[in-house]
């Protein structure tokens, strides 16, 4: 059994995010660098892409939260990555990890395996990403799901007490576990998928709600990242005319988002 | 003499895209990622861009269409290039070449000219560009065109029956030639010259739409895939008070496009 | 005492941007390369972001301006950087340097002090990098300046003095020098600070400004530059209900400036 989230834990860790702006250090993939720091920066998070070896360490350190992506991964983004949580871990930074098509390729999934041994603060992904990360068969195609997130609700338990992480199965319903407790974030609209980052992005906003978190509030801060991406993503389809209206009213709404919005989408 | 396109034709090779959903391998240039992937998404195909030579061997093997452009050419992109397009010879994958501002610069020539030997399906550019390829004199500054399409139909014949592809010369007017038949699309508006991507991303569009598509067909194929660029520009750009509120109507118009829209276009 | 920048000066530099259209070579960093393209498009300039060591030589020499920016400095990019610059320096190509988050990461710091002594044409920062840059303490955190714009003055004089550059700090009042005069522009909008890549693209646009421009009127292009983009960025924000409608407003009204929406700003 699921719980669903109070919108006054949304709003509670909304408000800090905006209060202290974390530094957010943002390893990604190609393909969504803008639009996650757009994303980053509408809620009030301060959002830095340091992508060289020569200085993710140093700068991982520095930060506030790491967010780290394989969506576009190369040898050097790879170097990058390992540097990068050696000095999150030594600075005790929290980092994100999203396993893009984590099972498709073996390049990725080896790295992912070897970043899931270092303890990686929350784990964020789709149905067939958790589920292969967590040794399930799946149906994963390219880097979109085949698989529905209530089935994955077991494969994220096992994780996440694995790995003594948090981890977070999104989709049309969106469940966290830290392996005992599940909480779940229904909201969102399809739209969302028909647009390129919308789940990277997430995941970046996830790194920002945990920096500066109480490792017990750790849970509800994920699912209220996983909650204002939502609840700005269905606010946006409800005015969009497609894909290419929903990105700027999508950013607005994050914008936007207050505890009044808040309690009204989660009443 | 250039044919007209049908609008029944377009229609039909739109809804087989939407109906596919089609797998499409993208490695372009840094600039235009995000747009190309959200025009993709926008109607109804499921881009991946894998950039690693690592993965893209077995990533390329695996999609339905592979779409390379060379607009930010670096040496780890071209070793992901000859590696991706020598797998997707094996696996009878169809790829689209792309080969930005070619003849302006040697490095990129080169490879260009390396590939035009592996038997491309389609190869897609502004006139300048296919003038290059095909050894004419251009008069191409940067990455724009300074020819006109309707020059360039002689070489993109000459290169059509040279590599045994289809070619696309895009401006104005669109030319589409197997060497022999040539299709023309007349649509767009020039506003699309004042954003960035529009002809990088028509390239992902083109093996999106040849994807899954039976030989004697590909022509069509390739010059529907234009003509939905161009009518959603033209439909985009009724409505824009610029290059900033034409990327969203774009995206949406690509997202609402339907046979009554593709006829009305075509009368 | 600075002096105010009249609104003719500024409907000079951009008429003549839009009648040449001068090729502006961009090296920035990932995340800002669409839309930095795109604020050029929409401004008039042609923009080509070419990255390899193999082609930056050649292209920055036969470009009409290079602009350069270390915001994802990677080893590579640096051996880019350093074979562009040698190249614009030969061919007399004015170049900006754009000193992402210096002082705050060694590898960048380097590299940015080694192309002061190359000499910059332009050098357009925030207040914490201008006076980095200067040598001066400062209170930078990650990207964004800690502080205000008229606390750099100084730094920038003698950073013009030594470098033998105009300087630009730029921030909610922009500053720009040559060491002696000092122009200031009063524009701009909060909402400009919630949007990625304003900053990265003004340096490119400063580049386009210089691009054929007679050195003695260098200071006056620059705060043109300045100039333009903060009053686009006003007009977008007076209608924007956000960071994501700000950027299709921005990018219209960079396209829609003309010399009564420029007198009308600056009276």
């Amino acid at each position: 059994m699921s719980q669903a989230l109070p919108a006054t834990i949304v709003a509670t860790h909304l408000k800090r995010l905006r209060r202290t702006s974390p530094l957010t250090h943002v390893i990604t993939n190609d393909v969504v660098t803008g639009f996650t720091a757009n994303v980053l920066l509408a809620l009030g998070a301060a959002p830095a892409m340091i992508t060289a070896p020569e200085e993710a360490g140093a700068f991982a350190a520095m930060s506030s939260a790491l967010s780290l992506n394989v969506g576009t991964l190369t040898s050097t983004q790879a170097a990058t990555i390992r540097i990068a949580v050696q000095a999150a871990n030594q600075a005790k930074t929290p980092w994100v990890l999203d396993p893009v098509a984590v099972g498709v390729l073996p390049y990725r999934t080896e790295l992912c395996r070897e970043l899931l041994k270092l303890h990686p603060t929350v784990i964020r992904g789709n149905a067939s990403e958790i589920m292969a990360l967590a040794g399930h068969a799946t149906a994963g195609k390219g880097v979109d799901s085949a698989d529905q997130s209530d089935q994955a609700i077991g494969a994220a338990q096992i994780l996440a007490n694995n790995c003594g992480a948090i981890v977070a199965v999104t989709g049309e319903i969106d469940y966290i576990t830290d392996g005992a407790r599940v909480v779940h974030v229904k909201a969102g609209d399809p739209l969302m998928t028909r647009v390129t980052g919308t789940g990277c992005a997430l995941s970046s906003v996830v790194a920002a709600f945990v920096a500066g978190c109480e490792e017990k509030a750790r849970l509800d801060a994920v699912a209220s990242a996983c909650a204002v991406m939502a609840i700005a993503g269905q606010r946006a389809a409800a005015q969009a005319k497609g894909p290419g209206s929903f990105v700027p009213l999508f950013l607005d709404k994050l914008y936007q988002l207050d505890a009044v919005t808040l309690a009204e989408a989660l009443a």
